[in-house]
């Protein structure tokens, strides 16, 4: 079960291993997630090109895949890229960034997912019960609002597909449709920084890279981001030197920092 | 008219409501933008693909076009989401980044402003002389190093289009063909950073999101941005912490900030 | 021959001159590039529509071409701007970003090199060495972590393509396939920060665009790279911040930096 424990060995691991993370990510974040991953250990590429996507694929030990600025010949890619990881039962997660915002992206976000379902699918709350509501044409679209209503679509879409899924907010939810971990770290300065959702969900798949168990592995990446945020927060005066520290922060955890601030639990 | 009073209120809309503010830009400056808006309070949206851009221009308050990074199906999503503005009138503003470098990006400006008139367009000197000398073949290409000549280009422009024409350097000037707003704020050190016009021009969305007096959104936002630059400076080193700075900047600025340091002068 | 006298001098030419650099290169760097080629005191632009290249180049003083996030249509570009330049005998720098990681890259690499051998291939030993291994079948694929390895590897397509081979390591190598420069400046830190290695490439663009020995540019760039970095090293606390301080550091960069830092050596 996720905790401080089994987190900071994780974080060794990765440190250790240094995972070659596959990364079909949008153009906005493509920096700042390659540098967390470096941040935290890991080793990020970006290959978005159908004919070297499966080469990229064979390499790494995790695939991420994210429709922030999608393209016909991007979601291509993204097909190619999931066909490979699921021929080599290699770990993916989905960030399905707006969905509910454009039929396109809730659409490619449920074609993404009927190739072969990924290990967690990580997005914000709205995002997470527009993909719900699309797929369950009964509920129709519910509000964004809603705390409960997001865990309930979570839970759901968890079972749905057979997968976690990862709802970042002030508190965090992961559930893989039976448990749910809270995570209460982070910041109310992080959402003024772009792309620290999608960095949750690169981590996501750094931490998958090394972990077997799903929900572990997304509550960690999640208990990272939030630990590294606070400890940030102790530099930084706004979000422009937020996202520098929050980097600085990643790199230097340590097993104290875990142990003191990890705010985790289970039910 | 624009002043200190009318900017801060201003920038207490936008901080209020959040609009959403979407961005057909380049590649080079889409985390900076995205950052300098979320700091500013507003909310923003990359999205160029045909297919959703449509959608997209239908959450938003303003539409941001930017040919920094141009290519053939770029040039498609952006005609496409300026009709779409059309349609719903829809303010947005025009970058014509390296305007006068290339035939490519010349005519392409030219070609946007063709479909709908832009509430502002936003260049330096340099893009506007070129524009206007495009537009008005007897006149040639200008020298770039004339002030008074792109002043002269700006309110031609502005008269041709019945927009704004927006002029940023050491003194920005900000024309509508009749009245003439000048900005003196801003430091030295500015052009050192990538893409700061890009983001002036992203913050006039921002202000055309709240303020349906384009003169006014337009002067606003390059009043932020010289503000922004200078109170950066305090903390700043060089063009790397610069801008860090100025993001903490936008985000921590204060009606005090505004009414002390604010340099806009109308002729 | 490369020396502290001969980079100030090239140091203080780019300043004056302020070349355009074309880059085009990956999404990841495209704004950190950017950045760093401002900071020394160049002029960078990005370019990659096959419309427009041709008009680019004929602006530029040299031409940075990168593989790091490929597609087919950018391939095309690329052919089409060394072509531009070929017949401008304009100067050209490759960097050939995950060669050996898929065969798209390799293959591309060796295809760029055959339209006009570049003055400049700039990447690290795992790269040049997949580089002449495909170039040179019976040699099959080397270690990635063999020193000498990568320095013959280097020679023998220095050789081959009579330009000059810059490796970026612990110990930065440079040759002409005859002399050797050795850089022994930078941190451990620099690999951390996600596009040093793109941000190398794009600095030897610079300095080759106002010293046309070859040898001389990417030494001197790949001294500044190290002396930066060790200079932001003096107040960054982590990947996050060194990415900030080691453009202020190339911006601030004096004489005596250069004369007290500078660990080059030729053989």
């Amino acid at each position: 079960m996720p905790d401080a424990q089994t987190l900071w060995r994780d974080v060794q691991r990765i440190r250790a291993d240094a995972p070659l993370i596959h990364n079909i990510t949008n153009y906005v974040v493509m920096n700042s997630t390659a540098n967390a991953l470096l941040c935290l250990g890991a080793s990020p590429v970006m290959a978005h090109a159908p004919e070297e996507v499966d080469d990229m694929v064979s390499l790494a030990g995790a695939l991420v895949i994210n429709i922030g600025t999608l393209s016909a010949s991007w979601i291509e890619s993204m097909e190619k890229a999931i066909g490979a990881a699921s021929r080599r039962e290699l770990p993916w997660v989905l960030d399905p960034v707006g969905a509910g915002a454009t039929s396109l992206r809730t659409q490619t976000a449920i074609r993404l997912l009927g190739n072969m379902a990924p290990a967690v699918i990580r997005g914000n709350a709205s995002e997470i019960m527009a993909l719900h509501g699309a797929a369950s044409i009964t509920k129709g679209v519910e509000s964004v609002h809603d705390t409960d209503a997001a865990l309930a679509s979570a839970m759901a879409l968890a079972d749905a597909y057979h997968c976690v899924v990862s709802v970042s907010g002030e508190t965090d939810l992961v559930t893989n449709s039976r448990d749910v971990v809270r995570v209460k770290n982070g910041h109310a300065l992080m959402p003024r920084v772009t792309g620290l959702g999608c960095t949750a969900t690169a981590l996501t798949g750094a931490f998958l890279a090394i972990n077997p168990d799903p929900l572990e592995a997304a509550s960690h990446a999640m208990g990272v981001m939030g630990i590294a945020g606070e400890m940030a927060m102790d530099n930084a005066v706004g979000p422009g030197t937020l996202q520098l520290h929050f980097l600085d922060a990643l790199y230097a955890l340590t097993e104290t920092d875990v142990r003191e601030r990890l705010r985790m639990s289970l039910s």
